[in-house]
Parts: C-alpha cells; structure tokens; sequence
C-alpha cells in the first residue's frame, strides 16, 4: 500500500542560491549536505527530509518525486504491478531508502517508490526524554512550512495517467471535466484522506507545475510573503494569496530562483478514501473552482518546469 | 478496514440545554433532529454528523461511539474477527448508516462500525455548482469545530484493550510505561496518520474522559474559552489552553451542561502508521508529556463519564 | 483638541440591500434605525456607531464624516479656527451628538466635528457587572470589524488640504512626494498616534476613495473575503489582500452594494505625533511604497465615491 | 503633554543569561550594548529601545520607566509642576535622550521624562528606499514582541498616586473599588487611548509587578509560551494564557532569569481618554474581572520586584 508522497527532488542551478531561499530564507531545516546536494524537511515531519536540491546546472528539472510505501512486501507488490503494466523500471539501492523503485509513468514522469525512511530522532539525554520534531521552535527561522503535501504535475492525457494510478489505490477527490466524456481537465488523487497527493492537469507536455507544502494556517501564507518580500524575494510571489475553490485550498504561489513554483498552502479539507469525486463542471470551474476568490490568474501561471528525462538508467538515485 | 472515528453518541439529561451549548454557543451545526435525538457536524465534515445527542435522564453516559469502515466488506472482516474474538456482539440495520456491527469491547466500552455514511450535498443549483461544506461561513455561528478528532476512554488494562483494538489494524502512535514490562498506563490508537483515534488510559473503571474536536487552530482554541465565557459558561472550562507534550496537542477541556467533557483541539501532527511508537517514560510522562506547558492539571480532571451499559440488546441504535 | 475619526455617514440607494451587506454578511452591530437611515457599529467600540447609511438613492455619495473633540470648549475653538479661516460654516444641534460644527473642507469635503458620543452601556444587572463591548462573541455574526480606522480622501491639491488641516493639529505620518517641491502625491494625517485618521490622495476631483476598518489581525481580513464570497459577495472583493509599504496596512479592498469602497485593514503601526513624516520619493512609492507585495492595483482602483454637495444648508445632519 | 510609556530598565544580575532570554529565545533586537548594559527594542517599534537591561548583582529591580513627552517645553512644564509639588527631582543630560527629568513619585516609584529618542532609521539606500522597521522579518528571531504596552506597578495608596499622576494629564480607564469611598484597590492609567500606561495596584510595600508588551495577537501569545518551553524555560512561564475582564487583555506572565515578571499580551481595547472610567466593584472584579477566563491565579503571582532606592543623586540615568 502507498502510504503518501514522501519527497520531491529538484534539480537545481546553483546550490547556494537555493538554500538561500528555501533554507535561510523561507526556513525549511537541512538535514544533510553531500556535495551539491542538500536535504531539507519541514519542521514538523518525522522523516528527515521532503525535499532534496541537487546542483545541476545542465539539467534543471524536476528530478523526480518519492512515494513512501507501506512495507518491504508493498514494495514489492508495487514492483509486480509495474512489471504488468510495462511500465519502464528500475530497481536501485539507496543509502538513506533502501530498496527503491524507480519507473518513468505513461505520461512521462519520474516516480520513487520506498519503504524505508529515516527518521528525526525522538529521544533526547539519557532519560530518554522525548522531544518531538515540532517542539524545536526556538531552532527555527523564517515562516517554515510544516509539511510536503502534494505533487501538481501536468499530463497530456489526464484520463490516461489516472488509469494508471488507479492500479496503486489511488482514490479521485475531485476532478474537473473535459470537453467529452472520456477526457478530464485535471484530477486530485490522493492515498491519504484529503484533497491530493498528486494534482493531474492537462497540459501537451508533461511537466511539473508546483509541489506543495503545507503551513501554519491562513497566518502561515501571509507570512511567507512578508518575509519573502521583506528578504528582497518580492519577485518570487508569483500569485496570491487567494483561495481556490477545489480543494478549499488558501494559497500562495512562489517560484524558486531557478523558477520552480512551490505552492504554500492551507485550509486542505478531510473525506474518506472512498467516496465520489466531486466534479466540476467546465463552467462551475472557470465560475468558482479555479478560484473562489482572489485576484486572476497571472499568464506567467501557465509555465511549468521540465521533468527529468534520464530519470531511468541514471546510476544515482536520491542523491 | 477501519478508517476513522465516525461520530460519538452522548446522551444527556436535558436535549434543549444541551443544544444550547453545542449548537447555539460553540456553533456546532444540527443535521437533523428527531424527538429527544439531535443530530451534529462541525463545519469541514462531509458526513451529516459527528455527534449524536439523545436525552435519556436515567442513563446519562456515553451512549457509543462510531467506526467508520471502508465497505460492506470491510464490514464482514470485522464482524468475522469479532465472532472469532468471542466479543459481545449484535448486527443492527439503521436508517442512516444501514448495517451496523455493534460490540462490547474487553474493556466494556460500546462500539459501532459501519460503512455507509450519509453525505453532504455539495452540488447545487441547476447547473451543479460545486459548494464545500466549510464554504457555507456567512452560515455559521460561534467557533465551530472543524472536525471530530478522537475518543479518551479509561480502561482497567490499556494492554489488553490495546490487543483488541490491535486485531482490526490500529496503530499505536504513542504509549506511557506502566510500572512493569506487561502494563501501560497510556496508549494512542490510530487508523489515519494522526496521534489517534482512541486512547487508552488506565482507570479502574471504564469510562469516558472526553471527545475531542479539532477547531481552526489556537485561535479557534482561545476563541472557544472566549464565547463561552461570553455566553455565560463560563464555568464549562475545565482546563487550559495549554500544549501536552504527547500528542503535541493545543488544548482547552470544556463539560457540557451533562458534565461530558469536550476537548477543544489543535496541532495534532502526522506520523506513517508503520512507524514505532513513541515511548514515554514514566518519567518523562510527568514531567514533559501530559504537560508541555501549562497550569497544573485540576483534580476534577480525573472525573469521568459512564459508559452505556445497555448498548447491545437495545432495540434502537444510533437513534 | 481632536480626538480622532468617529464616523462616516454615506447615503445609499437601498438600506435593505446594504444592511444585509454590512450587518448580516460582515457582522456590523446596528445599534439603531430610524425610517431609512441606520447606525452601525464595529464589535470593539465604545459609541454606539461609527458607519451611518442613509437611504437617498438621488444622491447616493459621503454624506460627510465625524471627527471627535475631547471637549465642548475644544469645539468652540474648532468653531472659531473654521471662522478664522473662512471656511463654509454651520452649527446644528443633533439628538445624539449635542452641538454639531460642520464645515466644508477647502476640498469641498463635508465634515462634522462633535463632542458628545453616546457609548454603549459597559454596566449590566443588578450587581453593576462589567461586560466591555466586545465580551459579547456570542451575539455577533459573520466577520465583523473591530473599529472604524481611516478616511482616504482624494483632493485636487494634497498640500492645500494638509495646510487646512494643520490648523487643526493634525500630524502627517507619511508622504509621497509629487512633481515639483510644492506638490505633493499624498500624505497621512493623523491625530492618533497611528498613520492615519485622514489620508489625502491627488485626484482632480474631490472624492471618496475608501473608508477603512480594523479587522483582528491577518486572519480577519482573509476571512472577510471568505465570507464575502461564500454568501455570495464575491464581485464585492475589489482588490487584495496584500500589503502595502506605505502603512504597513495588510489590506483588502471591498465594494458595497452602491460601490463605496471599505478597505478591510490590519498591521498598522504606532508611532508618535511629533515624528518627521516618512517622505516616499514617487520612484519608491512605485516600487515599494503602493505594494509591498501583492497583486497589481486593478484599473477600477481608480474609482471614488462622489462626496455630498449639499452638506451645508441642509436641515438634519446625522440623521 | 507625555505621550506615553517609552521604555523600562531592568537591573539584571548577570546580562548574559538575560540577553539569552530576551535576545535570543524571544526575539527582543538588540540595538547597543555598552559595557554591562543593553539595548532593546521590540520588533514594530521606531524608538533605538523600550527595554534596557544593566547589570548589578547588588540591586537587581526595576530601575526606573520613562515616559516620552511631546516637546523640550514640555518638559519644561513638566519640571515645573513636580517641582510645585515637592517631588524629589533630578536633571540630567543623557547621550541618547538629551535632557531627562528624573522624580521618584509620592509612592517612591523611579521615573524618567524624556522627550528626544534616537530612532531606526528607515531611509536605505542612494536612492532613499523606504524600510519600516517591522518589515525586517527576516531577520528577526523568537517570537518577538511588536512593542512595549504598560507597566504595572504597586502602590501602598491607589488614591494619591492617582492624585498625583493626575497633574500630568492622565486618565483613568478602569478602576477597582477598594473598602471604602477613599480608597481604591486599582487603577489603570493612561495617557494613550488604549487602558493602560502605568497600572497601579494596592500592595503595603510599592514594587513593580510586570512590564507588559504587546504580541502579535493571541497567536503571538500562545507561541510565546511554545518557544519559552521549547527552548528550556518552561518554569519561566508563570500564569496564562488566560483573558481578564479589566483591559480585556489575552495574557501570559512570563519570568525572565531574575524573577522580573513580564505580560506578554494581546487584545487590549481603544476608548478616548475623555471617557468616566470603568467601576468594578470588589465583587464584580472577584468574579469577572481579574479573570474573565482561565486558570485560578497562582499564589506566586503577588511577588513583586523591588524598585530602585537609589533613583536620585545617582551619577548615570539611563545607561
């Protein structure tokens, strides 16, 4: 079974303006550096990073992103699957995940599967006094997001890439429609009970629009472009803050010195794995899906950042 | 499988003071009534309620509480795991929720699961406009609660309940050393990647400590302590707010006009299910878990609700 | 002496609709009506009313606003200044306000100077308890404003206007500076140790920009648009929210049924009266000092609210 | 005429442990250090410092307030009235402050008058940017206070300490009867319009019983109290958060290293100085007015810190 979306790696062209931003700047918590990559976690996850950054000049890209998995046995149940379904795959051995499952999906994009995760270190002295990772406060700078909630990735056939995360659980939160019955626009997916773990939105060219990472509240998202603007990163607000009308989500959108958008995000709701997708129609969606208040979109919203196309048959992974 | 907590049952001495205060003060929203049985959600629910008030006067208690499933399959396991477990047992058909699985858990405590949850109309207008559930604010009154979270019940042996509980998949998110390797004095249950759905603490007898529900963060915390106030009930909060350490939990404990304690709800964090679970020493209990910070817990804090000793073999069931 | 901004009175083409606007959508208190005029009051004030709507769809514009003085004998030196200065004068005595100077700025801007101010009873039962306004959450609806803030004006010459009110103690907080040495684009007077109880924009004609109130911080201007929104308002959210460099003000622009724009306002700051005024050169005010951050000023931002020409003359005055 | 409550200067045992709590954990910015003592401000304010902190193991106590006033006539006005009414009185000229009129008042409580205050400034850069000083978020650390709010001091007589407060053109916002028609237990007073400057509460021997500074909402509070016990000052937290009935105020009385004890608070009211002050009985303020909500005081909370005996004919004022 999956579990959630675990991580997402992101070429990047120069390290040390990325962690100017994300690190010293917005307050994400590196975790580890080796060379030109660093790992990065929100404050209050457990696992010790949501986000890794690799320099690499030439291929700035989304590199991939990490699904965690239930169990050694889900993993392998989830290798079967792809073998079925002919999917391009490989198998590798991670220092920090162990066992992991690379596949490129139908519409092109690169996917980990893991089960292995290392974790923040609970316990602290020698009476085993317990610290959770949340409760560092006075450790933390910026206006850190709390935690990776989801990946916003754009296919040239929406209908095509949700029958193939179907195959792994995948339940449908809501879905706006296409011009004909067998098309959607976009569809939420999701393996934990809210709106998405992986946003599908139709584009010609696969592509990653944002990953998402949750905040502290409607305060959290204000604060994230307060001190943006205030650290000279006023050009990296992109569009926001504003709500959306799918998935209720109060949003802010960023870009990433190399132009990645990051949506900071909050107001996500609950509903159980199982029922109905909410559908939207086209027009109930340009009415008040897209935006259920809020200035309008800015065209610059269209962009994308590439995804990377030697995912398979790299030698290296994570790092 | 089990998916969350559906809804807690109470009944109360007094149906119209109690409404009072649940639906008219804090702003709990009331579905449906029928006789001397009212029918709640908090705001951000999709299911019709979340809490269920039934005046019965000689019976004051914890009526039951509700295990949502994921279908009538999931329903048949766990009735079949039930049969096996030699647990009392009865199989009910309610208007609302349709089959029902009713038990006494070792502990004593009353159960129902179910599958079938009626739903929310999101869609309106005759050219189905989409409208979520917490996207009806101009309609809300008070500081309602956004969702239910959890039951606090005692019980006289956590490790055996907990074995119990660990046949239909729970996970134990955190636990609290008993004074020997074979007991505890605390435990958290989960199904979903949060603190719990259940927890266990030891008393001698089995009872109620309190239902919780999550509200908009700490200011929905503080807000709460103030309508109350405001409204004159005053003398309904208990305790805090103040942070546990377990659980990392915001809290204000509130008593409705029957004395069933409430607990008022925020920063519960998210954790995989598969994870190992936190372990509190005693110690380590007492001086940072119950109490990350805080004024002292009060002594009425120990008093406790009684549990429905009717609950199989009644003819009614959520009703 | 000055006190402050108390009130603003704007005629309105149809009560009903802007009642249901600003009393049953934002929570404004109506303390009283009077055939077609009503008096509203934001949740945390001591008058009984900072907002008058008067229905006179012939002459739908700002009646004119209220300017508090700390004494009867400071509104006869305020009487006697105006005469001093020439200014178009007419004393009139109101139910509510005793004696009432109103005058007609060198803008052409009607405003009324007042002393007396009825306040909302603090004293309840028998006992003399105390309940101050706003520890009465429970009786209040929507998002309601915490207190009326600010006047934005605009006037064909800003340094005329700013030598009137100089007589008058007025202190500037802020300024952008306009063309030539003489001119100025805008500036921020105050009489309260904040940046603005009148805030003086160039404009060709002598108009109404906007009224702003103070709502509890960040979350209550977010949730103003959510509320806006959901019952039905979202055409009234005009612009925001963002922030502006000028004032610090985190800023949501809303229209009324009529188009009179309310600035939905937090995060202002204090500093004192005899602090030199923070002088924007017009590069940075075009850089930093409309926007801090946030989505461009749309071109309807342009539009004002025409002002009473009949202010002097007429029979009532507040009422 | 003051102003206001400009700044408090603490005497401190050992500043190191002192700066760790303010500078450090809370997120007070240091401006200057010289020597032993060290210089303070809250984020939002535009004065060099509010908070000085010198250390003298031999006299630690509150070591006197100043009070900002409006002009150097001002100040003239004010050393003639306290020399009319026979105040021990001192004339200094201090290198930040200029001229300083330091008194002991009837009670013996330390205070300084000031008008000049050295501030941030807020030009940057050849082309004069405009940066307020709260828009340096970035750089801040904690949870840090937005500015100085009240002092709270005790007082063997209310009565003639307000008698003498009076002079200077105080108000009384609210008070608390005492036994008998010449006494009152409390009284808060103010100069700005909001509920307090300077309170004064009865106790045998005067002290200072906290210094309060306002945080960003009730958020700012409850975060307040998270990093305080995130970063090992758990005992630091006194009492709160809780609201009172008087001032409305949501507060958390904190101890720094030394025992001084400071509110951290939130949610105080604004009513013009003209206003009859608001009478508590004993009884109402027994019932609802020291508390409104929350936990019980505790028997800590009548300590006091002592005051400075060696105000006057001391060689240093400020430094």
């Amino acid at each position: 079974m999956i579990y959630r979306l675990g991580y997402a790696k992101l070429n990047v062209s120069d390290l040390e303006k990325s962690l100017d931003f994300y690190e010293k700047t917005l307050g994400f918590i590196k975790t580890k550096q080796e060379g030109k990559t660093a790992y990065l976690r929100a404050v209050e996850e457990f696992d010790q990073y949501s986000l890794i950054l690799h320099e690499d000049r030439d291929n700035v890209c989304l590199h991939h992103f990490g699904l965690r998995v239930s169990s050694e046995e889900a993993l392998d149940e989830i290798k079967q699957k792809n073998e079925e379904l002919g999917v391009e795959m490989e198998e590798v051995k991670d220092e920090d995940l162990g066992r992991v499952i690379k596949i490129v999906t139908p519409s092109g994009h690169p996917v980990a599967f893991y089960h292995h995760s290392p974790q923040v270190n609970v316990y602290h002295g020698e009476n085993r006094d317990v610290i959770l990772p949340m409760r560092r406060s006075h450790l933390q700078n910026g206006v850190p997001p709390v935690r990776i909630d989801h990946m916003n990735i754009r296919v040239p056939n929406v209908n095509k890439e949700w029958d193939f995360w179907k195959n792994f659980g995948f339940s449908m939160s809501e879905y706006v429609e296409g011009d004909n019955e067998n098309e959607r626009y976009a569809a939420w997916l999701r393996r934990e009970p809210f709106t998405h773990d992986i946003a599908l939105v139709y584009k010609e060219v696969a592509s990653l629009h944002h990953v998402a990472f949750i905040v502290d509240g409607v305060t959290g998202v204000v604060k994230t472009a307060d001190i943006l603007a205030d650290a000279g990163y006023r050009d990296s607000i992109e569009y926001g803050p504003g709500r959306h009308g799918v998935s209720n989500a109060f949003f802010l959108y960023i870009k990433d010195p190399d132009g990645h958008r990051i949506e900071i995000y909050a107001d996500d709701y609950k509903r159980d794995l199982d029922q109905e997708p909410i559908g939207w129609t086209q027009e109930a969606y340009e009415k008040n899906g897209r935006l259920w208040w809020g200035s309008e979109v800015p065209a610059s919203f269209k962009e994308t950042t590439p995804i990377n196309k030697n995912f398979i048959k790299k030698d290296e992974l994570v790092k």
